[in-house]
């Protein structure tokens, strides 16, 4: 079933103690599209500057990703992330961030997206991501990420959308922030008397929790041994998650489960390298082999 | 199959959030001990002050403990621990320590004791937990633990400890400063490189990691909303750990697999009250429980 993601494109500069990588393709909606289309094919709907090279749009295209939502603003430029990890890189010290086109984004759905089931609305401002909810007709799952950002500056916009979707993606510290709670399964069930009906909290290096108001599934991370680059992997987590459930067009506790695995899995590949670079070495029977592994792992 | 347990027994003082306890029975080789018992007899070897009270050491009988190892020190006085958690509770502020008689603690193992095939080596200096190696004649599964203290005060007694024992515990912060690795695959293989068949990283909240050459098994915590209290999980974990090998008397990774769950189950009994407290009103079946429902939130 068609997946729509609504999100963010952007040129990532990135210094990790594995290197350095100058204007690379990034944004959330990259990350989760490209993660997505190993299950599906994706609309994508987002807004780039003129100086968005025609490959970048070209290399979504290969991957079944629909960017005729990819709307390119005259004379603008493309929002610029600039960010360094150190020590254990769960997180990452932003150095610069030029929002550009990004900062005025009113997202249009197309016509012919706006019968899109699946949704993920990956990180923006909750009053954006509303807007692109009243566009949507034929909703079955919406899933929504958020920040802490938000949670202080559109606490009321964010209550009301987490009323109206039924997933929520957000990390640890975002968790304990929105709740005020600092025991992530209180944490989760807090989130969840806020209105959706699933929650995942991700942990960086440990993984993410998947929480219902019936069901608790830890997904360690898939171990890796070289994390050259986290940018992008909780959006790709996201990518594999949804991919998975629109591809599937399932939205029980099992798919969850396997959802969950599956994002877990895709997003350990993309931190190997820098950008999107290991996606590019990483085809459909990598991400299953890597799937089997990780059962494998968890059983006992 | 008959486990030994050498390490301290105590007095704690512990603040959290959820209150405060007072001189409660506490240390490695207790937590251990009755962690264990609920699969195994254990034989206990340790040290006490004359202001051990009778009816600690009934408890530990009442369990199958033998504790004709455990030595009360004329005119001493029991090791005494102070300590507070805060935020996450990941990690213990020491506030107060009284080694007392554990601090000249030289262990003697009971004839009777020689011939345990199965024995930890609760954290303790690496030179004491080699004189006990040199007692045990029947050796077939040593495990230690350790800390940052003997990692920077006995390095070389530490690297001959590794290159004589089978397994080795220790958290991820103590995996970090003994290998100089920050990603905890790196830091698990450098371990395993000094000598051990393998080692459990623990990660307090997120659970543990077992490496050995062969086979990696993520263990994640098991998902609980009331963490009142988390000192002596980690060496709850490794009583669950080894009580379930000695009782099955199984060495294969498997056993390695089912061992390390029972580890974290039985740890996240223990963390839902201070002390003891919560094992007091756990019974093996409680326990067999929460392992299926930890199976199955697992599998995907």
């Amino acid at each position: 079933m068609s997946l729509l993601v609504v999100g963010s494109l952007a040129f990532d500069s990135v210094e990790t103690p594995f290197g350095v990588v100058e204007n690379a393709l990034g944004g959330s909606a990259t990350f989760f599209s490209y993660a997505a289309s190993y299950f599906t094919s994706v609309r994508l709907v987002g807004v780039v500057g003129e100086d968005f090279p025609a490959e970048h749009r070209t290399l979504l295209e290969s991957r079944d990703i629909d960017t005729s939502g990819l709307k390119t603003e005259p004379g603008g430029k493309t929002f610029r992330w600039k960010g360094k990890y150190e020590g254990d890189m769960n997180t990452a010290e932003t150095l610069e961030v030029h929002l550009n086109v990004f900062g005025s984004f009113r997202p249009e759905i197309p016509a012919k997206f706006t019968d899109s089931p699946y949704i993920f609305l990956a990180n923006g401002s909750p009053l954006t991501q509303l807007k692109v909810l009243e566009q949507a007709k034929e909703r079955k799952l919406v899933v929504a990420d958020t920040m802490n950002l938000w949670i202080e500056t559109q606490p009321n916009e964010l209550k009301e959308l987490l009323k109206r979707i039924d997933g929520l993606v957000l990390n640890d510290g975002e968790a304990r922030m929105l709740t005020g709670e600092v025991n992530l399964v209180r944490a989760g069930r807090k989130v969840l008397d806020l209105g959706p009906r699933f929650v995942i909290i991700k942990k960086g290096e440990h993984g993410a929790m998947f929480m219902s108001r019936e069901e608790t599934f830890v997904a360690p991370a898939y171990p890796v041994a070289d994390v050259v680059d986290p940018t992008g992997a909780g959006d790709s987590f996201a990518g594999g998650f949804m991919g998975y459930l629109a591809a599937t067009g399932r939205t029980d506790i099992q798919a969850f489960k396997t959802a969950t695995a599956y994002g877990t899995v895709v997003a350990s590949f993309l931190v190997e390298d820098f950008s999107l670079r290991r996606f590019l070495r990483a085809d459909r029977s990598d991400i299953d082999r890597r799937l089997e592994t990780y059962r494998s792992l968890l059983a006992f």
